[in-house]
């Protein structure tokens, strides 16, 4: 992936202070924050993000090598997991394992909030 | 860590509706939900659990050789990182690299609760 590592510090933060960024033209009304990640904070195994959905948008319907790991800080939304939809709501979990379809959708009037954690870069499998 | 490997499988959630052991003694008031594990998720980079710290109670002050992300879920509380303790509220993050010292504290009157994501056992430092 091609990221420098960085050594890791220490840091304290709210979340709301890191710039959000579009998440791509096939994630409309979402964005990301890069809440611990390998550039800045030189995390080694694991890279925490928060997306943020506004109402009527979703993310990509896709499939990818490396898991997401889920937690739902605000706001309505639904998950796809293979072929099923799942209702979210603060304080949902959410474990989409490697190689599996998933796409994330707002389902409310505010915007749905989730942290999603994934594996640093040197976890990517390869291509 | 001898943790026998699942294969992964998706799972959604409230994290209430997973049980709560305590912490240990060196962390009164304090008990771990692991939300996403290896054992019965599959998880196979990160680990996340929510840590519940009852007012009063603390983690212990301690070092180990992998790394804490964090985001606070609620409650108010503090971290020591090194020699600096930080407050803590709602949507904080904090990374504790791998070799620094730390402990949390609940600082409030409500519990205090926290993700807390490690790396998976086949990702921990050998002893």
């Amino acid at each position: 992936m091609g990221r420098a590592m960085t050594e890791p510090k220490p840091k304290v933060v709210h979340y709301m202070k890191i710039d959000g960024k579009p998440a791509g033209e096939d994630a409309p009304g979402t964005t990301i924050r890069w809440i611990i990640d390998e550039e800045n904070d030189g995390a080694p195994n694991c890279v925490m993000r928060v997306i943020e959905v506004e109402p009527g948008g979703h993310t990509p319907d896709h499939t990818h090598q490396f898991e997401h790991e889920n937690f739902v800080i605000e706001g309505r939304g639904r998950v796809l997991i293979g072929d099923n939809w799942s209702d979210l709501g603060p304080g949902d979990v959410v474990f989409v394992p490697a190689g599996i379809r998933h796409s994330y959708a707002n389902a409310g009037e505010l915007p749905f909030k989730f942290l999603c954690t994934i594996p640093s870069s040197r976890l990517m499998p390869k291509a």
